[in-house]
């Protein structure tokens, strides 16, 4: 990312600086994530302070210079030296830090990283698409006769052998009743249908997140058509200019049609970029507009209790329209599989 | 956790009530871990306000009453309606969060649930004891012939297929010259030797970390001999009523006495247990004393620039004296692997 276009919009912001400790925004401007306590201070240019466990690697891959972390003292000096004005830090600041060393200083909460890294630039978008490549072609194949964990740990075996580096997310297998928990952790109980499979992989630190639903009865099709139903007519609204919070109103609304409002427990989708969850969220509470560059998920799901669950999750790009970046079929029989 | 002893001791404290949004503090209390954003207040009893993606689970496992989330203000108004006194908040709460919840309320920073956690409970020892079990059982028999991102596919996979949900912190597989970076990401280079193996298991939220050097020429030996010099001798000297600075003088007083003081990188060891790093830090920084019921990792290692490194780590129960909880053997050749 260049320098000069944040150190631009932090003037026009009215800051003298910033501050940077969320590892995502530090791997935003200088191409290289830390792997330990790390500090990027922003004022006529960058600056990264990195601990002896990641300097030699901070040198090496660090496209701006990189000195030794020695404590927060330190740097309290240096932001001393260097500002006069306004110090923007990030919302993710947390209380500890804060006191040790923002105090006497005139801060403000700034999101102006997060602001860039809404809108992805052609490698990034390449990145989200190495990281979609690897969770597809980690999918193929899988052994389903077993339980949860051994699924999961084949299709994570399977990222990690094509590189990537860690699961975006905890990998999601909940097969049976299990399917009706959203977020539920795998379990060693032999398999059942339907199999929900939300699984991401990483690479250049840049996350994917897709979900299938194996299907094995009438009923399951069935819910899983209105999923489908919900997430085409969500894709086909994506453009720039369109409010966030719509898009998870017309997934909604075809639930709701179908009578199953109730059961779609969470919003419609998120931004995925460095992080799993980023802006644009696609849901009521999110003020924002989409914008051409922006990566999200579209994933309704239908949730019936104590029954079985039903979700679909694919990732779009925004352009004029909505580019699906994913290229798995949607619908997958537990036969065909 | 028993709440009523967090009560009594919030009130010596001096505190009113606290407010929890940590997942590993809320896990610690309610022993259900939450997978979204969730937060849990103490007041007389304490009570889980845990999203939609979670409540069935929180429901089914949660040791403490739950309600739903709804919004920040509805916690607010919860608080308000609650408390009189001064409101104890988590280190690590984030700025925004502070902002927007506890603006007009006597806030203190609290470490309550962390001074808490560092003496761990029978049953949190079996768990780690769990963790650890399924991290070595996983690292028998790996293909080392390949490349790092395979034999940390492997070993993840061994994991996962026995239980643990996900890898306790990022897997280092460093070899050949990458071994002299502590915290070098996986590659698809070539296998090269030494090859330092750094990895962990999560069992019922619990975490192990283990390190395995796996050496291949006599120089490599000749520095293991020393890390392992350094090891035993910090591992000697826990007992509780030690500062934990000490430990690290101690390893790092050996590692002096062969002249290489300026390539062991990083601290002596921390604590382990819901998190990879929690307290106590046996690191010169550190001022507090062990404990028993401590649970901590003592890790050695030399780091020769551009040639190669050798770390060793071990996890360590405080009682009386030191209770090395692993069991893998510590010298590991190349051609006897």
């Amino acid at each position: 990312m260049n320098v000069e276009k944040i150190v631009n919009q932090m003037h026009l912001e009215g800051l003298d600086g910033i501050l940077l400790i969320k590892p995502e925004n530090i791997a935003y401007i200088a191409g290289f994530k830390p792997s330990s306590f790390s500090i990027m201070l922003i004022h006529d240019g960058a600056l990264l302070f990195t601990s002896k466990l990641d300097i030699n690697e901070a040198l090496e891959k660090s496209s701006i210079p990189v000195e030794e972390y020695q404590s927060l003292k330190y740097i309290k000096k240096k932001i001393q030296e260097t500002l006069t004005g306004k110090l923007g830090v990030e919302n993710s600041m947390n209380l500890q830090i804060y006191k040790k060393l923002c105090n006497g200083f005139k801060i403000e909460l700034s999101e102006i990283i997060e602001k860039f890294r809404v809108n992805k630039s052609k490698t990034e978008i390449k990145n989200i698409e190495g990281a979609i490549k690897i969770a597809e072609n980690s999918f193929k194949n899988l052994n389903l006769a077993d339980n949860e964990n051994k699924t999961a740990a084949e299709l994570e075996y399977n990222m990690r052998a094509k590189g990537s580096i860690r699961p975006a997310f905890e990998t999601i297998i909940a097969s049976g009743v299990r399917s009706s928990l959203p977020h539920a952790s795998t379990t060693s109980k032999k398999m059942e249908q339907p199999i929900v499979i939300d699984w991401g992989a990483t690479y250049h630190n840049y996350c994917s997140d897709i979900t299938r639903t194996i299907l094995n009865t009438e009923k399951q099709e069935e819910i899983f058509n209105i999923v489908l139903e919900a997430q085409k007519a969500a894709i086909n609204t994506l453009k720039p200019g369109i409010k966030a919070s719509y898009i998870d109103k017309v997934a909604r609304d075809v639930i709701e049609e179908y009578g199953y409002l109730d059961c779609f427990l969470h919003s419609t989708g998120h931004g995925v970029g460095l992080e799993i969850h980023e802006n644009p969220s696609l849901s009521v509470k999110y003020e924002g507009k989409l914008e051409k560059g922006m990566v999200v998920t579209v994933e309704p799901g239908i949730y019936l209790e104590e029954k079985f669950g039903v979700r679909l999750e694919d990732i779009v790009l925004i352009r004029n329209k909505g580019k699906v970046l994913t290229n798995l079929s949607k619908k997958i029989k537990f036969n065909d599989y």
